[in-house]
């Protein structure tokens, strides 16, 4: 037999464990044809010393190969290369194939996603505290119950249809549950097919934004405001106009002016806690920004990701609530509300919009998560998302009441900031220091946060968003500590 | 007190219990005001008179509400509405707000996705045999596995941090996993930045049409060919270039010509098992198109959705092992080898399309289901995946003999077909019958089929796609008994 071993080689720091990359090469060897069919295999202690490792690990290895059917055991004679292959062996279309390096580049230019990129947020990786943007506290959430109910869709046997090609309106189940929920919460008069359930806020606003738009239609947003709603909307074909916020919302006149001028498509409003600044729009600029809305026939994004969580006991009621012409679109999701990683989010809007939603949705992925979106619909109607909110405002409501006080007895000279209403994060101006510099110190000592740079681009506020509702009290106490260290 | 019951209809008919239609409808009236706070409420037996249901009945609708916080028992006094109410009480921001009806439309013009729509597959909710396109038996795949997989994901102290953001690019263990079965299988000599997770093949399919198109770029498709795609394409700007399919697969000498009139920037084709017709593409025609590739510089979409159900034990190797120069976009997906509600795919490009595509994916729902990524990873690692597939195999050769053997013994004289290599499906041309008669008889007596509108708009072939792979062999018989009824 050939030295197999030159042929496999052993990465000992790999995540694979050994016997899977011995049992992966010698697979290899096979298919190659190195180790052709009926080969008889050297003992495995012989085997062992070859590749250098422990005889148990080798046998894994050898166990392995034998139940996949790459190796046969014949009793009294020894181990062999199986004759009957258990797998595909794919043909080669070409007689000069040789192996070939994966080409590094396109030979076709491909279209660039601009250079102002969307921020990175992959906190997987992350292993600081991490006060950047809001994010829920992945520990409170009620995962388990997600996950039981999850499973629980194979063991039900109405259930399994669930497993096949569905609707990518969202599942009908979810959408009334939904539905009642946004009634009772938000005063949304709508029925289920007021709703298309997305792939979190973000798809919603993709495919609100896609269906809405065409190159060169006026669009506008708040500044400072959402970059990453921007972003989107400019690559929908927006024509940005920005209009100042103050501490009352978005300035409603500056909109009004805009509309005199040119023909508004669409504008983009954050109402209930804007992002970044959390300040939230107040009735009289509602009710004025709906009549022009009506008036000058433009849509009106009402993108309310946070809604569940104010501290106030008393919410403002979403503009959706009280639109009677057909302007809003209203965009929420669960990701804030559950953890980042459940992508539901809904749309809401009168049932035309729906209608092309869905078709567009269809052009993009067929259909959504629906095991995901029935599992939801459990946990709606037995009440356990409701309880979830619940817990979670006490919760968060207390860490903001202590983020908020540690930052006033220790850094009332360094940073101004309002105490939000509802929300997850404070947006907090920096008096003097440098915020890059600032969020770079804090990262070596173990801290993440926001350096700015996507608050600050179009105006330099020398602000940020810090995150209070992921960390409990402890971690807030060691997040600020750093954070005076570092100013 | 004011008569509650008038104002809480009852529904026996709903699929919501009665009590907790009660008890929704009592939280309302305490959130309208109807029912005030500190208000004492009647005795249960008369409560439940009033609204002429069984006390039992009632006593859980009270329970829930006391559960719920929003009753309050103070013993020896009664049942009264908590002072201290649970949740939020939004406010209305206008006075004169009265309770309206949603709006039926929207007041601006909506973007119409086409009077070509997407055909409609919720098969959710067909009660049918159903042997439209080619489905996945639901009930062979290894669903316990998966979801036993995800759920794990909850317990298992390292996994927790997958329910933070991640990577649109796809979760890196998923991606590790895959590069080696791809490897293995396909002969993709990659790694994990080659790959992007999509949902399903056809996010894969709009990601790629969208980076790559801008207007009135020249593309070519196969007449037969996929419908979905070639809209996908279209609505990414394309100018649609039909050519022809033959038993050899596409008619390379027909895209040459085109290549020679005019710049062709991509082709797209199923060169393994052709979507409608399941011919295969020859090892030549791949050659020669691989060639035109590299000289004219156009991207091959490669869509091979169904690679691995291929009976004869030597499919193809995809183009995408032999591209040597950048051209190749190679697209698969997991909603075939599972279950359509799994919506887990791929793309395999050069890095620097995969780039992009990552960016673009972010601006459509900032990250994939990295819970699900997870699971299918674990399902990688350990087996189950090659398990299944090779189980698979077996069980849908099997169908495909026995239902091509009942198709030639029972109507040969009313359908032409040739034996598929592999895939879900048979191409049938139906010799006189009217197809969508036929369709919509077999429907009334309890079988789904296509009734060929997506396939015969271009040119009639009076054809159509019958699937063999989600019924039993029973189930099969059934079928085409139904079909010669209805021929």
């Amino acid at each position: 037999m050939i030295p197999i071993h030159t042929l496999i080689p052993i990465d000992k720091a790999s995540a694979t464990p050994i016997y899977l990359q011995i049992a992966n090469g010698i697979i290899h060897c096979i298919r190659s044809g190195h180790l052709r069919k009926g080969l008889k295999l050297p003992g495995a202690r012989i085997l062992a010393d070859t590749f250098k490792i422990h005889r148990n690990t080798l046998q894994m290895a050898l166990d392995e190969l034998v139940a996949q059917g790459w190796l046969e055991i014949v009793s009294r004679k020894g181990t062999f290369v199986a004759n009957d292959l258990p797998v595909m062996r794919p043909i080669k279309f070409s007689s000069n194939e040789t192996l070939a390096h994966y080409p590094e580049k396109t030979i076709f230019a491909v279209k660039k996603m601009g250079v102002e990129s969307y921020a990175q947020t992959n906190f997987q990786q992350d292993r600081n505290l991490i006060i950047t943007e809001g994010l829920p506290d992945i520990r409170i959430a009620p995962m388990q119950q997600l996950m039981r109910e999850m499973r629980s869709i194979e063991k039900r046997s109405g259930f399994k249809k669930y497993f096949n090609y569905g609707n990518p309106q969202g599942t009908l189940y979810l959408r009334e549950e939904l539905s009642s929920f946004l009634s009772d919460t938000r005063g949304l008069s709508i029925s289920s097919e007021n709703i298309i359930i997305t792939n979190g806020a973000q798809m919603g606003l993709y495919i609100s934004a896609n269906l809405l738009l065409k190159a060169g239609d006026e669009v506008v947003v708040a500044e400072p405001g959402y970059h990453t709603a921007t972003l989107t909307l400019e690559r929908a074909g927006a024509v940005i106009n920005r209009v100042p916020v103050d501490d009352y919302g978005i300035d409603v006149n500056a909109i009004e002016m805009l509309c005199r001028k040119k023909k508004i498509r669409l504008v983009y409003i954050i109402p209930h806690h804007h992002h970044p600044t959390t300040v939230t729009l107040t009735p009289d600029r509602r009710m004025r920004l709906l009549n022009l809305a009506a008036q000058y026939k433009f849509a009106l994004i009402e993108d309310d990701y946070d809604y569940d969580f104010h501290y106030s006991s008393s919410p403002m009621l979403p503009m959706a609530s009280l639109d009677r012409h057909g302007n809003v679109i209203y965009i929420g999701t669960l990701s804030k509300t559950l953890v980042p990683a459940v992508r539901i989010g809904f749309v809401v809007a009168p049932k035309n919009f729906i209608e092309e939603a869905t078709q567009f949705r269809r052009s993009i992925e067929f259909q959504g998560d629906t095991l995901m979106e029935i599992a939801i619909a459990e946990l709606y109607k037995n009440g356990t998302i409701a309880n979830h909110i619940k817990k979670a405002i006490k919760i968060y409501k207390d860490r903001r009441d202590h983020f908020c006080g540690l930052l006033q007895d220790k850094l009332s000279d360094k940073i101004n900031f309002k105490i939000p209403e509802g929300g997850m994060c404070i947006w907090a101006k920096f008096m003097d220091a440098d915020l890059k510099k600032v969020a770079e110190k804090a990262s070596k000592k173990g801290l993440t946060m926001n350096n700015g740079e996507t608050y600050n681009r179009i105006k330099n506020y020398n602000a940020t968003r810090l995150g209070f509702s992921s960390l409990n009290v402890k971690e807030l106490e060691k997040a600020v500590n750093i954070l005076v260290e570092c100013i």
